[in-house]
């Protein structure tokens, strides 16, 4: 059993603690079970732990309830676990798997819980497992599910990794086959034949010569992207093969729905067998509410628009506006040299205070 | 243990006895134990077993000798043994697995290595394994490795399917790896990478587009072929690919050595990464060779270019003149409604008799 977290003292000491606790998707208990355990120890939150989600909430009859949520899995280990850090003071950076995505995050999360006895607004944070994995195993995506009663909030704040400014929203994200047919034949004889692959040219010249929209919504720009991330074909070294298949992703911009972003697809892909897989919706910004108004002013700077598909769709979908801030790059987010700098974790601490206390 | 094979009866039969005995390539023990031992009945024969390969060949002092081979190994079988006949007479139909490739051609070897006592010619028969799997393996290969003394000869004939017509030399086969390299990045954030599998669509536009040369050589028309037949890339979904690598079959005239075809792909592929990673010489059919012309004479018709690579490659690398010549529809090999008309097996038995007789 490691030393209990602290969450009363340093917090990038805090995030090196979270780091050294190995929580690849699917193996959170030991996290869970020490941030459910750290959380028990202040009695201004109710605490509830509900598989491997911790759920710790003030109840102090606020006007205004807000959300603060942040994954406590990773991606796999890359020999970046333990922790470690270089430079000093405002230049020192934390590094390790995690870092970045999304235990500094978390870090924030837990320090503030407990720093917050009476906070102006009730706050509800949560902590879930495998957000790093398929949709149907993600915690947060199952409490919206059997609880959504635990979400209900005006406003809700996703602890990923932000460089600390407010990213808006999220994009869409659309995942289809193009499927292209032909017929089997001995690569000897190649003209009894029809070679699918050679069919695949024009999908992927037409991918390669596609520009990316960039479109405007709520006063963020978002920057769309469509592109090949997988193509299979062939059946031996001596046959025609008669079928190859591209995985197109296309990461859409939060004015279209998962149908209008499928209509476009239909359209550009017009003559090609096409086939949606897997589509995520995304989620606008809404920094036009008033309640997102006021966390902006409390955090200052220029919000942007937040291009990867996030966690603040699920919020988006139950009627909550939500925006991600957090520390770290997130160009950094699973990369074996994931790090975080620390003043981004006391950056963004000292800004859920000055909005929350 | 099965019935003997009867070299001396009707040579369908045989054929049909040859089916029923599995001989999936690497499994070829049963039916070189049965070879072996029906031609061990022939005092005419000297009979040399090597692994699983027959040699049996008449010592009658003549002025030429030739050597007639075929593999007694298929590739697997698709719920098509035993084998079954429809038809009567003139048309009747041999089906199951290695009917056409080459069941058929051995059958006719058996028979008229036994019917022949006292052939005009010396004849040299072979019988061998593993030829529908890697080179490595292939025991035609390791003979003439190992023995190539049993292999000369002033002519060769292989008994692969050739719709039972005279079919000359054969084209080079080349395989080559083109890959396209990029830089991975998140989906989501496209423009900080470049897709690889994008560039892989300009190599696919020149393969289409791409005009096939047809070639005379020694008379007949070879009609090459390069295709895709096989293309990978892709690293997850939501990840710009940073690696996509296209299998190029070439299929080459045997006007052309392998470096001639090497140095056309290359330029071909100008610019682009291409690495060779097979290659096997073709056979120029060699008929305007007086041994040849006999042949020709004593089978009749036209003889045709052959479009497959077969071992009669590895003849003509040891100075052998080498035709194919055999029962069966080439483009019935390895099918799973695989077949061979009875009266390619009796016209080839015939035209062999004539010609040796």
């Amino acid at each position: 059993m490691p030393t209990p977290l602290d969450l009363g003292g340093n917090v990038v000491d805090l995030l090196r603690a979270l780091i050294d606790i190995e929580s690849v998707s699917g193996d959170e208990q030991l996290i869970t079970d020490q941030v459910e355990r750290a959380l028990r120890g202040y009695p201004h939150l109710e605490v509830i732990r509900d598989g491997n989600v911790v759920i710790a909430r003030t109840n102090l009859s606020r006007a205004d309830r807000v959300v603060i949520a942040g994954h406590l899995d990773t991606v796999p280990i890359a020999a970046n676990v333990p922790s470690w850090v270089t430079g000093d003071g405002a230049e020192q950076i934390v590094w390790g798997r995690g870092s970045c995505d999304m235990k500094g995050g978390v870090a924030v999360q837990l320090s503030v819980a407990a720093a917050l006895v009476e906070p102006r607004r009730d706050v509800t944070w949560i902590f879930y497992d495998n957000e790093e994995v398929e949709e149907s195993r993600n915690g947060l995506s199952r409490i919206a599910r059997e609880h959504p009663d635990y979400l209900e909030a005006g406003f809700a704040v996703l602890c990923e990794p932000t460089n600390a400014g407010i990213e808006g929203g999220c994009q869409g994200t659309m995942r289809l086959m193009v499927e292209l047919t032909g017929v089997a034949a001995h690569s000897a004889r190649s003209w009894k034949g029809h070679n699918a692959i050679h069919d695949a040219g024009a999908v992927l010249q037409l991918l390669a010569q596609h520009q990316p929209t960039e479109v405007e919504v709520d006063g963020l720009l978002y920057r769309e992207g469509l592109n090949a991330v997988g193509i299979t074909g062939g059946i031996a070294g001596n046959v025609i093969p008669d079928r190859c298949e591209i995985e197109v992703n296309y990461r859409f911009a939060p004015d279209k729905s998962p149908a209008q972003a499928e209509a476009h697809l239909r359209h550009l892909f017009a003559g090609f067998d096409v086939r949606v897989t897997d589509v995520a919706a995304g989620a606008r910004p809404g920094l036009d509410q008033p309640v997102a108004a006021e966390f902006l002013a409390a955090v200052g700077g220029q919000p942007s628009a937040k291009f990867g598909w996030t966690d603040v769709a699920r919020f988006a979908a139950l009627g909550v506006p939500a925006v991600n801030f957090g520390p770290g790059d997130p160009n950094k987010a699973h990369a074996d040299d994931e790090f975080c700098p620390a003043a981004d974790v006391y950056s963004c601490r000292d800004a859920l205070l000055r909005w929350l206390g």
